[in-house]
């Protein structure tokens, strides 16, 4: 294993160290606690998001925490979840009066340890906390760490929609109703060309041949649908996109999000986008908004997903708000 | 060799394609000449500044073209550089009468092209066209694509802080004479983990043993100074650090560019930068301002780069003001 880390004990909280020096004006980093925060809050009364999960998906969560979107993030040891005290504490931390929304990617230690944090939060300092679970990924049903679909690319959606929401003032069974829609509306497949090596482990996860791609891979590595040889870009991306439209909710224009695992060059990126408009262009779908770049990795995975969900005029509207967080930027 | 790619020869226009798609309000890319430009130019008479290079280093250079930064970059084809017409082309649609700065990095191929593109331009419509080169690689001297040293990872700050200047209404010669500055002051090094494999040659360009790096690598993988051992990430960065800070002129806090190279999670990055900056205060230097990501990259290499920048006032300010691209976004 050839990775740029010290001790492989240490790489969550070595990290955190080097995220909350890189970015001192938007994020605060609680290294006891492993919980990224806003750099300076505003007492403002607002519904308080957070999220979190096991680390080696960078940017997420914590480089999504900031205006617009999560008020703080909680990161496990890689791909382990984080476990209830430290949810319990960003709880705490995070509630301004106006309650609490948990966003989970639904994977089984994430669900059981953000319930057990809700509870001790509720109990410890009542806390209204609310939670919505993201289960985007139409590959498998129950997989290594899920029972019912995984989690993965909605979940950047659901923080970004639900944060514009929360911002404007809205109250917590809106926010929370909202960010319930959007993870209902999202769906999501992934494709890796290579394993994601784990640092405790020191070796790949899987093995692929020279020419085979994983079709439906989670972002842990674990099993997808089937392996095929690895085709051109664009059928790659029919592959991708047939499972997605065949459960795509809703109509008209959608969002299309283009994501590497890590591993994968921009520029092949930037190809599969042009091969999946064209794809979805096919199909009558007009892509009104994109995203494309490593937003939800797997460590150095090569490969990349796709991620389509219908916008309405209210959703565009909380796409395009302004959102201020290391990762993801816009307006002011 | 496993890539998300549809034919080899078309990997830059076809991603081209999809970064046009990508980012609509931004830019405008003229797919004939290859040339990335501001979707909504403003004509208010300041300095254009143009770059360009191979491609495979994304998001450098069409990543950076928007308000704050460039006016318009070329693309070459992967690891290539763009050629004479496509550059006077760039130089010829930007120019508002006030000029044109080109910023170019520092190989062979490059400074003829960027050189003979200048030429053609002022031949042809007496636009008044000034150069300036990066060469902020102290890994080598000469080396496969470069006589004297390479541009790397210096490129960036050169753009963003002339742009800023650009922005500000200065004029050609106050803009050139701004960008010279950062290219003296700037100051990098790379290290790779392993070979990046660049489409048209279906194989990997050079090996590294299962534990070893490439030190002093190059952005096309060119040779750098040594094999080594890999290390823990803190003594990796001062084997980094050592031969930059032998060379570093100025006094002062500096800017720390933590760059991956394209296969490597932003996790590890994260790592890096903490133990570089604990080095930096063991020399007494203040790191003032960061930058962190896969910002100059060489296709799916693993590996990462630091280049550092000692800030004045007048570069801090340049540095801090707002910009508006693709890849670097702050303010507004």
């Amino acid at each position: 294993m050839k990775k740029i880390i010290d001790a492989v004990d240490d790489v969550v909280v070595d990290a955190l160290r080097g995220m909350s020096l890189a970015h001192p004006d938007t994020l605060h980093v609680d290294l006891e606690h492993r919980i990224v925060l806003r750099a300076r809050p505003k007492d403002d009364g607002k519904v308080a998001i957070i999220s979190g999960g096991g680390s080696g998906h960078e940017p997420l969560h914590g480089g999504f925490v900031g205006h617009g979107m999560l008020d703080a993030a909680c990161a496990g040891e890689v791909f382990t979840s984080p476990v209830p005290d430290q949810i319990a504490a960003a709880i705490t931390r995070v509630d301004r009066g106006a309650g609490v929304l948990q966003i989970v990617k639904n994977y089984t230690g994430d669900v059981m340890n953000f319930e057990m944090a809700a509870e001790l939060a509720e109990a410890e300092s009542g806390t209204q906390v609310t939670s919505v679970l993201t289960q985007d990924d139409v590959a498998v049903e129950d997989s290594t760490y899920t029972a019912g679909r995984r989690g993965v690319g909605g979940t950047i959606l659901v923080e970004k929609i639900a944060g514009a929401a929360a911002e404007e003032g809205r109250d917590l069974a809106a926010v929370t109703a909202l960010a319930q829609r959007v993870s209902d509306g999202s769906r999501s497949l992934g494709v890796a060309l290579t394993s994601a090596t784990v640092p405790a482990n020191g070796k790949p996860s899987f093995e692929l041949g020279e020419d085979e791609v994983e079709i439906g891979v989670g972002i842990h590595g674990e099993p997808g649908r089937r392996r095929e040889k690895i085709a051109p870009a664009k059928e790659l991306a029919r592959t991708m996109l047939e499972p997605i439209l065949a459960e795509l909710p809703g109509e008209g224009p959608a969002l299309l999000l283009v994501n590497g695992l890590g591993g994968t060059p921009l520029l092949e990126l930037y190809i599969l986008l042009a091969d999946a408009q064209e794809i979805l262009a096919e199909h009558g779908i007009e892509v009104s908004r994109h995203l494309v770049g490593n937003w939800i990795t797997s460590l150095d995975m090569a490969g990349a997903s796709l991620t389509l969900l219908r916008l309405d005029e209210e959703l565009t509207r909380l796409w395009d708000a302004p959102v201020h967080t290391p990762a993801l930027r816009k307006g002011r």
